[in-house]
């Protein structure tokens, strides 16, 4: 099993490459150039370069599973939320249907559920995320895909919820932990079909997702 | 019949509204606010006040067809893109569709069709476009999605082509014809089902949009 990651070198990406090198697989990382190759190469990965804003049907050869964990960031404009976040993840749902990729993890995000019920500040975001993640549950594709609360830089825990908190403030999670629950739905098939919200919590990753 | 426009104080939107006035129709006007209401209803149009960023689904009481020619412009930033352009229009199918909609015509854009060849510069514009059209395609909606060039504000010919011209400079057409063809489409049944790029030209348009 080869899993192809898209964003490799992000924050999660690297968590999630260093994850996988550490439990002995070698993911494929699709990065933009020779410095992040380099980067994901040393925690273990063998790195691809390849455009999200352009073809990059060449980085899914001889994968079987995806994960789609690029995003444009915050320094960015809402035009690299359309072309990166939604466009590109779009794109790839697409190439994975294609190619008869097995299983594709999204990494979502909290209030791509309902753009409408969300803050107007993200709404363009959260609204790129649900598109994006419509086109995945229309395609056939096989699918996880986890919707996390406000990204953090804690170390992991190992411990999630898969239901929203009640206060605002408890709303978050550590991209480490997002990185350990991706880690866990690559290799749980019962995870395929499902829809996670993610959040910090007092549950063990293998027993919250099933 | 009556058609309710969306984004009728637009610039193609007071064309139609005028246009079909001229022609003993009444349209519904979506606007957004009072003032524009009054100048929708100086044209001929029977105004109804509505947000597309927010719950419009009361502006399609009574109404058997939908025209979609609202912009956010390019005055304000891709956010708006994605919520106006994209997201508004993908809530009008939605709507269109619980409704039973006879005929839904989108006005979108040349480029829409393959956001991959065209200039980069307007990409996440024309990405915009082709999810709304997509999400019009895939809704079971009875729809004519029209693709017109460059728009400039050239007095009406009554007289278009529906392919590409070769030339550049020559890949643009009046407001005024695409109102014109906005009202052909709503007055013709064969029509449905149809995308045409639109472009001046020399054929009639009752000719050219069969």
């Amino acid at each position: 099993m080869t899993t192809l990651i898209i964003g490799a070198h992000g924050q999660i990406g690297q968590l999630l490459v260093q994850e996988l090198a550490d439990h002995h697989q070698k993911p494929r990382a699709m990065v933009r150039n020779e410095p992040q190759a380099e980067a994901v190469r040393s925690l273990g990965a063998e790195p691809v370069i390849a455009d999200l804003e352009g073809d990059f049907s060449h980085a899914f050869e001889g994968c079987d599973k995806v994960v789609f964990t690029a995003g444009s960031g915050a320094k960015t404009g809402a035009d690299k939320t359309i072309l990166v976040d939604m466009w590109g993840a779009m794109k790839a749902v697409d190439i994975a249907r294609a190619r008869g990729i097995q299983q594709f993890v999204m990494v979502s995000s909290r209030g791509a559920e309902d753009p409408e019920a969300g803050p107007a500040k993200i709404k363009h975001y959260t609204v790129c995320k649900k598109v994006a993640d419509d086109h995945l549950l229309a395609s056939g594709v096989p699918y996880t895909i986890l919707r996390p609360g406000r990204l953090t830089d804690d170390p992991a825990s190992g411990r999630v919820i898969n239901h929203w908190p009640e206060k605002a403030e408890d709303q978050w999670i550590s991209r480490a932990d997002v990185a350990l629950a991706i880690e866990h739905c690559l290799g749980s098939p019962g995870t395929i079909g499902k829809i996670y919200p993610l959040f910090h919590g007092d549950q063990p990753i293998a027993a919250c997702l099933g």
